[in-house]
């Protein structure tokens, strides 16, 4: 049995993307949903920014190491990944401020409406933004929460902007981008695409969906290292059509002009707002680099390979023990990951991470595995199977120090 | 005359200091209030952080390497630099994201009032974020530039906040943060003082001023690497008043509790927004445990020496080229840099940096000599004047290379 994944494993064309990372020993990493591991280049290149450009060059780094260019470069590779134009992205930021950034632009560019629609089960940050934004606004806006299957029969004509995450962070469940923001449009509403779980992950085509807004994070899928920065997606016919509030420097037509009025750059470059935290910007590069060396489409093919596989071994060998599938079956509602409901699920990922399989526990009652194509393995998550089942099997899960909740996590 | 430089350098307490950084040969650097150096620990840190931490730990690092505490361990550090509370100081964000939230507090904890009252040429960022603000609120507020003798004449009953950055990016000029805090409070304004020219580089007392917020930049004299996070500080009596717009989920109570409804965390917690860029944020740390080691008060005033230094040497030797002092000759007034208004100024600062000395231009015709402490010599200063003497003798500045602009810079 295990010999047929060996095979898999020869035969996949990714597999040359494994030894790029630096993975420790006796591990199987199904958290790159939360944080991509460290890949192999990173140390080198920071190392080269800490002493050829910071250290040697000093504040001339800023011009002569391109430091003032980073946050356009990588979000002009980005947006490759996303299928946006190369000046529609920038990097910046946290995703939760791109969120607010966003969703102040969508609501001044759809003034007579006053309502932001999106998911009782979003990321909470994006939701919490919204709330922070209408409170300060004027308190007349609304941020109106539905189920994800009621989304499309709820595109009433309040709705200013609909705000979404294309692949839910507990479930896996993806929302089909292109017909969900066409018909948003057919009824006159903006649409914000959270794309945490997809960009990296999976092929995504803004531009083809016609979306109007969209952010996303570096840390997970882009593998670009703790909080590394996030990025944010303006279409280009909306660029030029609003000023964002944070109008930091590094977002003025003429930063170095210092003149006491902002003005503006044309662009995405106004939703710059101030200096960019450069280690964690290059870490990212080197993620980001990584992705677009491979292929979207084998990318996408291997990671639902990976999670049906996942899915027809656990109910093989873990039947019995009452996990709920949360995940769509079905590809096209699938993103990159598989999560199941159990009532101690909290208890079943702490035994499996103290036994070797890394993945995520959100509450209430999920335990989520996301499978990051460039270094999963068949055999990872053909073994990651056989120790949850183990775990089930022997209630392993079942003691004080795997039930007792951490303040954190 | 040179030997009398090096008996100072050999008497001064902080001599030991300049072998921590790690400085190019044959620079010498006065623009550690653009970027402070490479200070020797971090790479080493920063290793660790990549290869032990992320590397090893994954996505456990978080809690098994305390990730999560850092903005409010580094910030608790830097609270001492600043004379605030460990718990009122949190490091997140730029600076200008930092400014946003503070004003938002600020405007809705004196709602009766309409105006941010600042000075014409406070950092520009400072009041494009204001204006970002005003924009978004309502357009009933005001931004009033006055100049900075003016302030203290127009603190006027419709004033809601005093915004001001306390040592000048420019002339160095330092305001007396005690006696304008203390009168705005008397007019019934609540105040925000931008640290970025001051923290790292003399004393401040955040809490004897009754200072009400504050920001700081981190990679200016706190040495913290390009971009590295900025910092806020929230008198306590206001951490619980206000929920700051900018509600992100690392802001919220229980940030893994994952409701849809934000609560905001008590304390300064809740001006958290997303998460920190770590690789950053952790360099940071190894700038300001260096100035924590060192004693503030020699440090102040070996800044003031190097200052008057500079400025008794330029008088000596540079008396026939038109430089105008921009910075008061009052060390009460004065912060840690020095600067001149100079027609050529542009050229003049291009040909210093080709001839080894790096301070620092600011439009239309400053230029600016910061004097960190913790490396910068008697001896430096003295031979920056001498290049200074000889690029005005010679008109070395004088030619296309120098004189022409880059687009940056």
């Amino acid at each position: 049995m295990r010999d047929s994944y060996s095979q898999l494993d020869q035969a996949d064309p990714l597999a040359q993307y494994r030894a790029l990372f630096d993975l420790p020993e006796g591990v199987i990493y199904l958290d790159g949903n939360s944080l991509g591991p460290l890949p192999k280049a990173t140390p080198g290149r920071i190392q080269q920014v800490l002493h050829e450009e910071w250290g040697t060059q000093l504040i001339k780094a800023w011009t002569a190491c391109n430091w003032i260019d980073l946050p356009a470069r990588i979000g002009g590779k980005i947006a490759r990944l996303v299928g946006a134009q190369p000046d529609e992205v920038l990097c910046a930021d946290s995703t939760s401020v791109n969120v607010f950034k966003a969703l102040s632009a969508a609501l001044a560019l759809n003034p007579k409406r006053r309502v932001i629609l999106s998911t009782t089960d979003n990321f909470p940050t994006d939701l919490y933004m919204a709330q922070g934004l209408i409170r300060q606004l004027d308190k007349q806006h609304e941020l109106r929460l539905v189920s994800e299957d009621e989304v499309s029969a709820l595109l009433t004509d309040d709705v200013a902007v609909l705000m979404l995450t294309h692949v839910n962070y507990k479930t896996g469940r993806m929302h089909d981008m292109v017909a969900l923001t066409k018909q948003a449009h057919v009824c006159g509403v903006l649409v914000l695409w959270d794309l945490a779980h997809s960009a990296g992950a999976l092929p995504v085509d803004l531009n083809a969906a016609q979306a109007d807004f969209a952010v996303g994070c570096g840390y997970k899928y882009l593998n670009g290292g703790p909080g590394a920065p996030a990025f944010i997606y303006v279409a280009q016919r909306w660029q030029n059509e609003f000023r964002q509030p944070l109008s930091g420097w590094l977002g003025d037509a003429r930063p170095f002009a210092f003149d006491p009025t902002y003005e503006p750059a044309n662009g995405v470059g106004r939703y710059m707002v101030g200096t960019p935290p450069l280690l964690s910007l290059a870490a990212l590069e080197c993620g980001v680099d990584m992705l677009l060396d491979a292929d979207m489409n084998a990318l996408r093919a291997k990671s639902l390979a990976l999670g049906d596989l996942f899915i027809e071994r656990v109910e093989m060998k873990c039947a019995v023990h009452g996990l709920v599938l949360a995940t769509p079956r079905e590809h096209v509602q699938r993103g990159s990951q598989v999560s199941y409901h159990h009532p101690e699920g909290y208890a079943i990922m702490q035994a499996l991470i103290a036994h070797g399989v890394i993945g995520d526990f959100r509450a209430p009652d999920i335990i989520r595995f996301g499978f990051a194509p460039l270094y999963v393995s068949y055999d990872d998550v053909a073994r990651a199977v056989d120790i949850l089942a183990r775990v089930l099997d022997e209630r392993l899960w079942d003691a004080p120090q795997f039930r007792m909740r951490k303040k954190v996590t």
